[in-house]
Formats: C-alpha cells, sequence, structure tokens
C-alpha cells in the first residue's frame, strides 16, 4: 500500500471541497447581492431570484472542478480569478438548463419543480388554468435563464483578468454558448424531422450542446487563466472530446438500461419521446428496426413494451455497440492524457474513470 | 431665419447619419463573424444568425443614437468604443424583444414575423401541427434571443475600453437588464391579476421594462465613455425617467385613440387584450368603470364596440388625463436639460419633442 500516493488523494479531495467551497462562496455572493437590490424593487422580484439560485444548488459543480483542474495543474496562481470563472461556467450552466427545459417543456428537474414548474405551480394554486399557468411558468423560466446568463458575464468581469486573459477566456465562454445553441438547434430540428438521425449527427449533436460546455471549454478557460499555451489548449479540447461523447454514451444508456433509483430518471421517458440516442440509431440500421420502430416516440409506452423494446435494442446489438462507445473515447481521452503533465494526468483521470464507472 | 443654427441642425443630422452607420458597420461585422462560424456547423445555424441579424434591422437606431449624443456631448473622443457600445445597446433591445415576444406569444413585430414566426411558419409548411409548429419558433426564438445577449456582452468587449470605464459599461448593462426583467415579470403577473393596476404601478413597471435600457441607461453609458461624473450621470437618468414615462403615455394614447396607418399597430390590441395602460387605470377609479369594464380583456371584442369604449373612456376623463402626461412629463425632462451641458441641451431637444409630437 502506497501511503504517499494514499495521502496525495486525500489532499486532493481536500482541495476539491475547499475548490468547490469557494465557487459556491462566489455563486452566494453573486445572488445574495443581486437578490438583495430586487428586494427593493419588489418581494416578487426577490423571489424570482432566489428561485434561480436554487437552480444553481444540488449539482455535483462538474464544470467548476474542471475550470479548477486545469488551473492548479498549470501551476496557476490567481485562485480568485479561477474561481469566478470556474463560478461563470456554473451559471452558464444553469443559464443553458433553465432555457432548456423551455425548449423540452419541462417543468421538473432530479424530480423537483424548476423555474418555470414553480411558477406554474404558483399559477395553478391561484386557480390559473392550465395552459395559461404553464405559459406563466415558461415566461418565469425566460427571465431567469436571461439573468442567468448576463450573470456569467459578471462573474468573469469579477474574475479580475488581466485584458488578453480576459479576452480569452470570454472568448471561450462565447463559444461555449455559441455551441450549445447551435446543438439545441439541430435537437429541436431532430425531433421534427421524420428520420432518426445517424450516430454521428447524435454524437457531434452532443457535443455541440453538451460537451462543449461542460468538458472542452471549462478544462481550457482554467488553462488560459494559468497560462498555458496554445498547444496544451489543443490537447485539452480534444480530451474533453472524447471524454464528452465517452459521457453521452453512457447517458444513453442510463436513459434506457439504468437503474430508476439511481439515475432518478425513468427509463420510459426517452423512448416515449423518440429521442434520437445511439441504440436507437444504431438500431435503425438493423433488419430489427420494423419491429423496435413501433415502440420509439410512442406517448404511452407501458412498461411491458418498453421491457420489450429493450429486450429487441440487446438482441439487435445496438445495446453492445453503444456500450462500446464509453471504453474506446476513454481509451482515446486516456492517449490523450499521456500527452498533458503529470499533475493535469492525475487530476482528470478520476474523470476518466467516473465516465466509464458511472450509473447514474 | 437663424441660418446659423439651421446650419448646425443639418450637421447634426450628418453626424447622426454618420454615427448610425458605423453602428450598424459594427452589427454588421458582429454578424458576419458569428454567421460564417455558424455555417461551419450547419446550414441551419447560418440560417438562424441571419434571422436574428433580420431582428435588428428595421428601426431607428433610438438607443445608440442616444449613446453617441451624450458621448459626443461630454467631449468623448474614444468613437469606436462609444459607437461599439451604442451597438452593445441595439444588441440588448434585440435580445429582449425577441424574449419578449416569446412571454407575449408574438409571432410578428411590425407587421411581419418575428424570429419565432419565421420558425414557425417553417414548420407549419413541413406539415407539422400548429402547437408543436408554434412551440418550434418558440424555442428559436429562446435560442437567438440568448445569442443576442451574449452578443451585447462581446460588443462592449470590442470596445476595448479601459479596466474602469469598462467595469462601469458593463454595471449599466447589466442594470439595464435586470430592471428590464424585472418590468417583463411584474407585466406578466400583471396580466394574471384579477385587478386594475394602478397609474403608479404601471409607470413603474414600463420604466422598468422599457426606459431604463431605453432612456437611462443609454444616455449614461455614453457618458461614462467620455468621462462625465457621478452628478451629470445622475442627472441624464432624471432626464431619461421623465423622457420615459412622457413616452410610456403616448404610446397607451396611440394603442387606444392612435391612426391604425401610422402606428402599423391594430387599436383594439391593448383592449383585447386587457392590457393595464394608463387611461384603463384612470377610468377604473372613475364611475364610467362598470360600462368600459366589460370591454377590456374581451378576446372577440368587435371594432364598433371598440368605438364605444374609447367614447366611454374619453367622457370619463381618461383620455384627457393620459394626455396630460407627456406634456407634464415631458416639461420635468426640460428642467433637467437646463442643468445639462449647452451642447447635450442641445442634443437631447429634439427627443423631448418627439415625445410630445410622434403619431407612431
Amino acid at each position: 500500500m502506497d501511503s504517499s500516493r494514499h495521502k496525495s488523494h486525500e489532499s486532493r479531495a481536500d482541495t476539491d471541497d475547499y475548490a468547490a467551497s469557494a465557487v459556491d462562496d462566489a455563486l452566494r455572493d453573486h445572488f445574495r447581492l443581486a437578490a438583495s437590490k430586487a428586494g427593493r424593487i419588489s418581494a416578487a422580484y426577490e423571489r424570482l431570484w432566489h428561485r434561480l439560485e436554487g437552480s444553481t444548488t444540488g449539482g455535483k459543480r462538474f464544470r467548476p472542478r474542471l475550470v479548477l483542474a486545469t488551473h492548479d495543474a498549470y501551476g496557476g496562481d490567481d485562485h480568485k480569478a479561477a474561481v469566478h470563472v470556474a463560478a461563470a461556467f456554473e451559471l452558464l450552466h444553469t443559464a443553458l438548463i433553465v432555457h432548456d427545459d423551455i425548449i423540452d417543456r419541462d417543468f421538473t428537474r432530479r424530480g423537483m419543480p424548476n423555474v418555470s414548474g414553480s411558477y406554474r405551480d404558483i399559477a395553478t394554486t391561484a386557480g390559473i388554468p392550465i395552459p395559461a399557468a404553464e405559459h406563466r411558468g415558461l415566461s418565469a423560466g425566460v427571465i431567469a435563464g436571461d439573468l442567468a446568463l448576463a450573470g456569467v458575464f459578471r462573474l468573469v468581469e469579477r474574475a479580475d483578468l488581466d485584458g488578453p486573459v480576459r479576452a480569452r477566456v470570454l472568448e471561450l465562454v462565447d463559444y461555449a454558448l455559441f455551441a450549445s445553441a447551435a446543438g439545441e438547434l439541430a435537437d429541436v430540428d431532430f425531433s421534427m424531422a421524420e428520420e432518426i438521425p445517424s450516430a454521428e449527427q447524435i454524437i457531434e449533436t452532443a457535443r455541440l450542446k453538451t460537451a462543449v460546455y461542460t468538458f472542452e471549454t471549462p478544462l481550457q478557460a482554467g488553462a488560459v487563466v494559468a497560462g498555458a499555451d496554445d498547444e496544451q489548449l489543443e490537447l485539452l479540447g480534444e480530451f474533453g472530446r472524447e471524454i464528452g461523447i465517452a459521457y453521452q454514451a453512457t447517458d444513453d444508456l442510463l436513459g434506457l438500461f439504468g437503474d430508476e433509483r439511481l439515475t432518478g430518471k425513468s427509463t420510459l421517458g426517452d423512448l416515449r419521446e423518440g429521442k434520437g440516442t445511439l441504440p436507437i440509431a444504431h438500431a435503425s440500421s438493423t433488419s430489427y428496426w420494423p419491429a423496435i420502430a413501433p415502440f420509439v416516440g410512442k406517448p404511452d409506452l407501458t412498461s411491458d413494451e418498453a421491457d420489450e423494446a429493450r429486450r429487441l435494442l440487446v438482441e439487435s446489438g445496438a445495446e453492445t455497440y453503444t456500450r462500446g462507445g464509453p471504453s474506446r473515447h476513454a481509451s482515446a481521452a486516456v492517449a490523450v492524457l499521456g500527452r498533458l503533465p503529470e499533475q493535469l494526468r492525475e487530476a482528470l483521470h478520476p474523470i476518466v474513470v467516473q465516465s466509464l464507472e458511472r450509473d447514474r
């Protein structure tokens, strides 16, 4: 047993906790200030800010951790700056999920009402009929997401970076939103199309919609704050892309075959919605498709029908194909890791492991 | 006839045109770059950018003109910076109207399909049923508005301002969005409430939703770029507030009594919608209200019923009361003008006149 290594892991966990709590503090300060200003306008506006702050809690602070990991690994010493950039990425995540939920007409997240859901519920409780109440919820969500998005830039400003570094961080944040919007648009287009998108299209859309702002740009932003060079940024981008695909494939598997008690998400949802996922894309190219197709996008799919669809997806090879994705892309990510500095390898390896082994 | 004065007006008009065209150029550059990057992702994404750019054209460039007016009047010499800040306010306007149209479920603006309307129409043409097509339109609008909002900060960054000036401009932009969101939320809340809001509530909501980002903050931002002091910013804020209310009262009058051929807006809309306007708020406190109320918020109001409602609004004194608003608040604005530098008085006086005399 290598006790020094064990200790180094422990101390990294401590650093992680410390870092996450600094990000929490930065977000709390941001919301405290805004809510207090909002309270001077109206109690209703203050409540919107509190509700928005609520949407930033409960997550794993995944993106902030990546920002801080690369910042520290490249020897960055501007901790305050890194923490604020990290918080900015968390708030970007909030802005995107709040608006994504509007596009998906989702009123819950992680089993709880989201911003739109809370406002819809207040309206229905007040006796307002469902369509109007839902629209009120969506309206509050549009407003809240805009406020979160503006907050992203506010936090980058508070990072107090030197001109050229700030410009590069802003470019990354801007690209993160730009890519996510492209993915979101493609997603909306797929949902209206007759054909099942190809696996390549699904991977590219997921990369744009989620992986760029979740992996690529947070990793790069931390490195930029620490002063890393372009070659390193390129490698981090490559690592982020591979891990992003591995995550996506795992997500698609969990959405179909996951343990609902762990994921907190019904395994009927993706099927009922007819969501273009990797197993579905693969199955659509096999002889099993005519048998599977009737279950995909069936809004009232029963549990038994879902079981049958899953059985056919396994038999068609779609499940095996998709299961190969995470390990294939995680291996590619590990290969990139080998070309990154030692300290970064150690910091990022757990992320590779998580992307392979996660069950929720 | 004072020919020198006439000449000075002419040369100001020239400067105005020059300035407006520099703002157009800054916006065109912004969109050209974004659309070209978007085209590398997909033709559909490039179209979204072109459609968004379309929403920035056709307006009066009102907010940019105010930024440039105060910048020049306070002796600012960083024309490039002022133009980019001016363009940022125009793009903020775009972001807000694109998202406001979603909240109002409006699919047209100035008689043409807006972003959401274009995407809805493409979907219906492709045979997608109305509710899904509308939701697709709204989804594209959510995405486009987010891109416009991020562009605001991008343009401020391109203004290339010194640290402290940039921080103050960002604070103004941030406050503009913050106030607008508060007004938007209050508007949604009013539309769900049983009672007619009071005149004070209507004025405050309109100030937050529109006047802060249309008058107060653009005037202040131009002054900040030119290095004006806090006392001047305070006066500009006061001027902006008064002019904002004058504009609002005029808007409410035009919405009820305007010439549809000039306003391009039906005089049935506000009544059918039951919109809380100043004449309605006043009428609700008179003995005429029981006779007027049945027409307010009647979705199928006929032209004859609207005529009757208008007759009652005139008889109740609500029209006279509202007509007093613009001149009262324009006078207050003129009083503030007297405390501003000579050059600014000359530059802003036409705005006062417009707010009193506009017919559209």
